[in-house]
């Protein structure tokens, strides 16, 4: 089923009404894990509400599944799948690099998604009419670019330290082979892949509500994304994604175990 | 001597007209060294020709150092220290965390300073007024946080490659005592510290134009920035910038050989 860019744009708004107040407010911070340091933020919660009445109201027959919320509903064809706030480090930090995900899967495909970053005024989106950018700068299509070889790419990932044992020696590794490698942007290297700005991004152990609102971006835009292994990318896991399939078969064959 | 606020905004107008045509643009990108990855754009030594011009106009027996065209006058008692766009690799990545820093240094010490991000419209500066901040959100002053313990500090560096040998081990026992580390940001995290949102920023082997435009805006908000071993700043060098006095005691503590 196709979704309309004029719903995609009422999300970003009522999911910018939430963050966009207390970006930088220092609001209230509690960690969801009692060991380590998983911030969640009030608006992280606010928004998933937000976003859940905006599809319950429009398709009150699909199933959603969100960050903050659970679940309700996963036997339905058509499941939303909602980040409120990807890379709530980066919102808490002040950063303009997190987003907000939400993504529509058909029979486990998924086949709409948006990422907004509001205090940018940025929306990447894809549905039945193709990858598109709204924002500064004017509209666009996203296209990746046409990158094929490794020492010409430009690598992105969170973070090397979520790469664990022997896996982190695999990334060090393939790290060393390419042009320029950088840390630190979570949902917002996935956009800028669909963009045409960077090559290659890879993130290990991603959540479903991590990752499939950017797989139409990408796909649509001209890129690839899966698992490590080459599996759909819809459940989340070890997910590397790449502008061109070149790039996307020399990082897997270098990524996997 | 003061630097009115309208001459930093007139320098960061005349610097998004430089920069912000060629971001995203994929424009040509040129190799500074042989060895390695330094990218230098067209914007880039545009931006700076455009900021020198405005100096030369308006105090024309300054001295200038800049990145990009070298030095002119510096026997000056005013030399104004410029990076037309700190971050390159983030600017050539698409992300929004590089910055024109301009500042200015009398009789040696950092009294005046910028960081423009034109992309997101804000403009983090120093003068006689003190630290401020403009943008979206609306004006406001700026304030480091009152953070003292490590435990609870928010550190950000660009990446911890550029530790080297000891310097690394250093580091990584560091980032181990805080509560969040974050990378890949450049100028950008200074301008955090100095807004409120992060703790601590360190950045090994600085040149002065890294560094010197930020010594007032971090100053002024009530931070503190030096070398490792507590020399000034605007030398360049390993450099240390805290929110507190408790919390850059520590870190110069940790850091330091």
């Amino acid at each position: 089923m196709d979704i309309s860019t004029d719903f995609l744009r009422r999300i970003a708004a009522a999911a910018a009404a939430e963050t966009l107040p207390r970006f930088r407010r220092q609001g209230a911070v509690a960690n969801k894990e009692a060991a380590g340091f998983d911030p969640v933020t009030e608006a992280d919660q606010q928004t998933e509400l937000a976003i859940r009445a905006l599809i319950a109201a429009e398709f009150p027959d699909h199933g959603i599944l969100g960050e903050e919320h659970g679940s309700q509903n996963l036997a339905s064809r058509h499941v939303w799948v909602i980040d409120p706030i990807d890379g709530t480090r980066a919102f808490i930090s002040g950063l303009p690099t997190w987003g907000t995900l939400v993504g529509l899967t058909t029979d486990g495909e998924a086949v709409a998604g948006m990422m907004a970053q509001p205090f940018t005024g940025e929306l990447f989106y894809a549905n039945g009419s193709g990858a598109h950018y709204e924002g500064p700068g004017g509209p666009r299509r996203l296209q990746t670019r046409k990158t094929t070889r490794i020492e010409e790419a430009t690598l992105f990932t969170t973070t090397p330290a979520l790469f664990k044992d022997e896996a982190r020696g695999r990334y060090n590794r393939f790290e060393q082979t390419v042009r320029l490698a950088r840390y630190g942007t979570d949902c917002y290297a996935f956009a800028m892949l669909a963009a045409g700005s960077v090559d290659i991004v890879t993130e290990p152990g991603l959540k479903p509500y991590d990752i499939v609102a950017l797989i139409p971006i990408i796909e649509k835009a001209g890129g690839i994304v899966t698992t490590f292994d080459g599996g759909p990318a819809e459940n989340g896991g070890d997910i590397v994604a790449a502008a061109t399939p070149e790039l996307h078969e020399a990082a897997m064959a270098a990524l996997r175990g």
